[in-house]
């Protein structure tokens, strides 16, 4: 068919997936290998080749061409090509990866963080289509973010924008690591929302079906479950979350005027538990200009193909 | 000599000033009308068009050409050409300045909001030359900002973005005049310091000079006067203001990763008082990616030239 392909690879701390992708977010082949088993990043490179390389021959047998590799990983800088300072991948310092990658495959490559990467997923391939200005928020163990103005997605003059897990939204808060304190993500991400119940079961004497949980099956999924079943303590600890991401993406608006704002990840999923409250939050918080007129939306792409999609839109995006 | 020239209109709540620009920011001629005496809009264009024409038929005697009208403007829209609901101009409701002026001048015309026309200004002629991205804070009454990211003004999607005046930093903090609490232009401006120094004044026992003063006279100027001078509590005053715009900054920072932030404006005047123990708050608060990394720099342009400077910079972004 002769059509472009893009070579979507999202490493992880556990796994590294990756996937064979068209124009349209068809993901026509795909695997993964495990990140961890690899400390050294030449074994990790050579394993990362077996894995890669066949699907790439299979998707190419029919005349169909490979246009570049988008990655996206954690600490990922798309100015310089780098992984820098990763804390949860197994190499140390910063790691040449499009180099690296290049040199292995012969194909132009781009990487950037996993938040950037969605963010340029969605607005290819899901709920940010045709949207030219918006913040993509992803809630995962912490918050990530991408922020896309003008169509463009925003890298600073450094290649680290976008950090909003880490505006400080509590001063003397509850303590992030990053080594301050109040970060938005120490309250609005899978453990933030454990510690706002954990600190709910201890100060308050309501009852709720968590206070028989041992503490490590307190978990975002269980509380988002038993808010849903009608818990007050678990529901009082979404509205508690959902205050503060509320306030938070109130003051975001101010800064960049987006058209919409997409959640993406677990804490995201359970329906409109979390989103309806946090809409309500933000509407009240925003300046009046803004009051109902930023979207809040859900991420449409499946949690299982967002991260290969995420990094093989970066393709569409590369200059010829 | 045929040299393109830029016509720059500043309109203020009490004064209009206005001026023709040359490519690197000489200022050839310049003017000004009273805004507050033209309560109907269509008398005051007149008086705007007795004022600006002799300046251009000046300007344009030896063979220059006017390339285009820039205008700054408290609540100006860029994408609409318009003023829209500016509490302090004395025409309500929305006006459509930009095809008024075109009528009036026959030239291409776009239109902005101070704050904006200020960052145009100082990355065009000042201290922002060379940097493509950066963020203006203007310190007036209030706190204005324009974000530029990529070399381009950001926007947003309706032409409202860069509030960072209207930023929550406290949450039920002081009363805003845009109706909420807490936003940053209530500790941080003019206004915000004076509200400082009283709350102070009231709260603590300390000697000061200001205590003897009229609360009339204790203006943002002579507070900075009175610390410069070594009285404690002013001292004091500045040190909570520059506290709270540096860990506001951190925060912005973490949205753009700026190469640099410019402060404007009446209390940025005072040499390095504020800015130094600023610089200081923002790097205790940043995230260690970007530690003694940006730059807060103040502005280069002189508070007299630069309305119509940045309103004139508007001009050499048009497109041809």
């Amino acid at each position: 068919m002769n059509q472009p392909l893009a070579v979507g690879i999202d490493i992880g701390g556990t796994n590294t997936v990756f996937g064979i992708v068209d124009r349209r977010g068809n993901i026509l082949y795909q695997g993964a290998i495990k990140t961890k088993d690899h400390p050294d990043i030449s074994v990790y490179m050579d394993a990362l080749h077996k894995g890669v390389s066949p699907l790439i021959d299979k998707a190419t047998a029919t005349g169909d061409q490979i246009k570049g590799i988008g990655i996206g990983a954690p600490n990922g800088n798309f100015y310089h090509g780098t992984i820098e300072f990763a804390p949860n991948l197994p190499w140390k310092g910063v790691i040449p990866l499009a180099n690296l990658i290049r040199e292995q495959f012969g194909f132009p490559v781009e990487v950037t963080n996993d938040a950037n990467a969605a963010a340029i997923g969605e607005m290819t391939y899901g709920a940010a289509k045709g949207i030219k200005d918006f913040i993509m928020i992803t809630l995962g163990t912490g918050l990530g973010s991408g922020i896309v103005i003008n169509g463009q997605l925003v890298y600073g003059h450094d290649g680290f924008a976008g950090e909003l897990g880490h505006v400080v939204v509590e001063r003397e808060g509850r303590h992030c690591g990053c080594g301050r304190y109040g970060c938005l993500e120490t309250y609005v991400s899978a453990t933030g929302i454990v510690r706002t119940m954990l600190e709910l079961l201890r100060e308050k004497k309501t009852d709720s079906v968590m206070r028989d949980m041992k503490t490590e099956d307190i978990t975002s999924k269980a509380i988002c479950d038993a808010a849903l079943e009608g818990d007050q303590l678990a529901q009082e600890a979404v509205d508690y979350t959902a205050n503060i991401l509320g306030m938070a993406l109130a003051n975001y608006i101010a800064f960049s005027a987006p058209e919409a704002i997409v959640l993406f990840g677990g804490l995201a999923r359970a329906g409109d538990l979390l989103i309806e409250p946090t809409r309500r939050y933000m509407n009240d918080n925003v300046l009046r200009i803004w009051k109902d007129k930023v979207k809040l939306i859900n991420s449409e792409l499946r949690e299982s193909d967002a991260a290969i999609l995420g990094a093989s839109a970066l393709v569409w995006e590369m200059k010829e």
